[in-house]
């Protein structure tokens, strides 16, 4: 798989071009405004947010795929400013956009997909963006550089770009998948609390795209935690292009083999974002892997999984590198799942430190040098059942709260 | 109502005497140990965490609670350590701990109360309490500075002492309510997520006792958040010694009257118990009162008021006094309760900032030096019904982050 180090050219999907600029919505002139472009109607497959206050460009997109009937151009795509609770000035901008946007690429409005992250409640200054977009889409390139620079411009409270590729063999063919990602803070399921771009190309229905893309995002992005909190601009969305001629067309039968491919590299794809994402998680120091084992059930240890990752005096328990698995134990034991904690056994960094209800002796020191590593596991093991579940979450740190204290000044 | 600066002798309940100790268990040489004893087997009502793991002294007073049938003769509580996750060596530390006690007062042992509070998972260093309890029971007091004493004593993060006392008049007799509490991390309902302790003179029978604890908690410990991470050892408890002479039996009827009085009573000293818990947050600067109306109904006002209390995000903008009220709205909108924001409206310190769908104008330099102030009001109407919820919490600072980070160290 390749990673932001060794991202090139042949790690690219073929049939799309990038362009971005610094149109001045960051005040800082920053890149904030990206657009990905398919050079032919790409197949189109999107997640939106599940928060109930949902920002304009998430609504005019679900219009735009709904209209076009997964058969979409382009994404438009600024940081800076969420354009949500804007009302219907909101609205307008985005669809402003997307006309301006459609008018430059010869296709039609709803064959564009808006995005927007930053600041919730503050008027979009539109005409920064469509009056940039001209130069931009004349613009286009293929490059890696030109890909790398519109994961730049989606960043915000981002201390790095994040993006990742993949490629698998369908039918003798190379399929690539690529994507970038945005997000620090605000990360939380349901659903992929993030903007996440994908690119491939594969030659793939939108259904069948759709499924890929929610059963990807059930294993990867919703299985990150940074706060807890899920924005209103969350978008993870797959454009394929067909351009390698590579077709995928069912998930079953000789062809499943193909699906199965695909879905595997895009799996991987997604997978190496998320963890990405809680890596630069806004002030984390290290990656923290909670795994339940031993739950009545899958899904009681995914809820046990994330009432541990979530817990505030877990997370800097774990800021300060200090072995207080009393905290791990007190937050599974209010997660609402039953067990015993006389059955159960916990594991910090590889040090057994708890079993059947009984404090174990440990090297403090020891186990302090182990916790200020890069990633920290966690295994707490209820002696329950069969369940088990795995969640990423970071540590919490005073830097989080300066972060978040100062967002908007 | 008595609060900490005008708590004195005569709003003390009569018939209970106080004794405090620096045993050793917290390094700092600080009172760690307090006993609460009723001169008289007192009527005994109590309330425990809901969390799966409990500490040791959870259990035994639970059973000892039970087996004596609600009639007790005192508490005996330390800090610097909550005997949790300690096995079978910390349940005989907790039932040691009653037998010296029950010794000293010739009682029986199940006529003790244990409340343990502190670092979880490090064995209870018994013999430091059991050792010391012969010269505090010796030396039991009935003063206000006696109880001032065990109110320091309960004290782990928190940086000042909480108590209250009110009452009310039962047929032409005075009744006192007196309680202490500790608590500043690791406050969230369910339940009082904190040791509280609550004495008065009145007469009323365990089972009447218990209803108007229960009541009380419901409004008041119950509707304050920290962390949201709920506690192995939290417990709240009303001792009533009856020595006042005017007897509650009932809760109906003629003495119906006399439960209300003192319901009213008991609810004021445990409204101003939980506030000062809130103030005392750690690392708080400002007490943040959020209110939900218009919901469909009062149970789904109080989950959206508890989702926008409980944000990372929301805390850490009070923190910065960021009038930063889109992150309101988009903890509103995970809350997982139905509204349209096109119809709900949000007032940030008394500031209305967003009104259907739409941001208001306001003067940020006004709105930023409103949020400055110790007691912060979120007004939250989602135009959607008639249900209301109030709930309290804190900002969310560096400080606690460096309180949680190195709490053992």
């Amino acid at each position: 798989m390749n990673t932001p180090a060794t991202l090139s050219r042949p790690s690219l999907p073929r049939g799309f071009r990038y362009g971005s600029a610094a149109c001045g919505i960051r005040k800082s002139g920053r890149l904030d405004l990206a657009v990905l472009a398919c050079d032919t109607p790409a197949a189109v497959a999107a997640l939106f947010t599940t928060n109930r206050v949902q920002a304009a460009p998430v609504h005019v997109s679900r219009q735009h795929l709904h209209s076009s009937r997964g058969r979409m151009r382009a994404i438009v795509v600024n940081s800076g400013n969420a354009n949500c609770c804007t009302g219907s000035e909101g609205m307008a901008a985005s669809r402003s956009t997307a006309h301006r946007l459609a008018a430059l690429l010869k296709c039609h409005t709803e064959e564009i997909f808006v995005c927007s992250t930053g600041v919730i409640g503050v008027p979009l200054p539109v005409e920064r963006i469509t009056s940039r977009l001209p130069r931009i889409a004349s613009r286009l390139e293929s490059s890696a550089a030109a890909f790398a620079d519109a994961a730049h411009a989606i960043m915000t409270t981002d201390t790095r770009p994040k993006w990742a590729a993949a490629s698998c063999r369908v039918a003798g063919k190379r399929v690539w998948i690529a994507g970038c990602a945005k997000g620090a803070g605000m990360i939380h399921p349901q659903m992929a609390t993030m903007l996440g771009f994908l690119l491939t190309d594969a030659a793939i229905p939108p259904a069948l795209l759709q499924r890929a893309l929610r059963e990807a995002t059930a294993k990867t992005f919703n299985t990150i935690t940074v706060d807890g909190d899920t924005s209103t601009n969350d978008t993870v969305v797959i454009f394929a292009s067909g351009a390698s001629g590579a077709k995928i067309t069912s998930s079953s039968g000789r062809s499943g083999t193909a699906y199965d491919a695909f879905a595997t590299a895009l799996e991987k794809v997604c997978r190496s974002l998320a963890l990405q994402i809680v890596a630069d998680g806004e002030g984390a120091q290290r990656v923290v892997e909670v795994e339940v084992r031993g739950a009545p059930s899958d899904r009681s240890a995914d809820q046990v999984a994330r009432t541990i990752a979530h817990s505030s005096l877990v997370k800097t328990a774990l800021a300060g590198a200090d072995p207080n698995w009393g905290r791990i134990l007190a937050a599974a034991g209010r997660s609402g799942v039953k067990f015993n904690p006389d059955k159960s056994r916990v594991t910090l960094a590889g040090i057994p430190v708890f079993r059947r209800g009984r404090p174990l002796h440990f090297d403090e020191r020891a186990a302090h040098n182990r916790l200020l590593r890069a990633h920290v596991p966690i295994l707490v093991d209820l002696g329950a059942g069969r369940g088990s579940a795995r969640v990423w979450t970071c540590d919490l740190t005073t830097e989080y709260v300066h972060i978040n204290a100062s967002y908007r000044t």
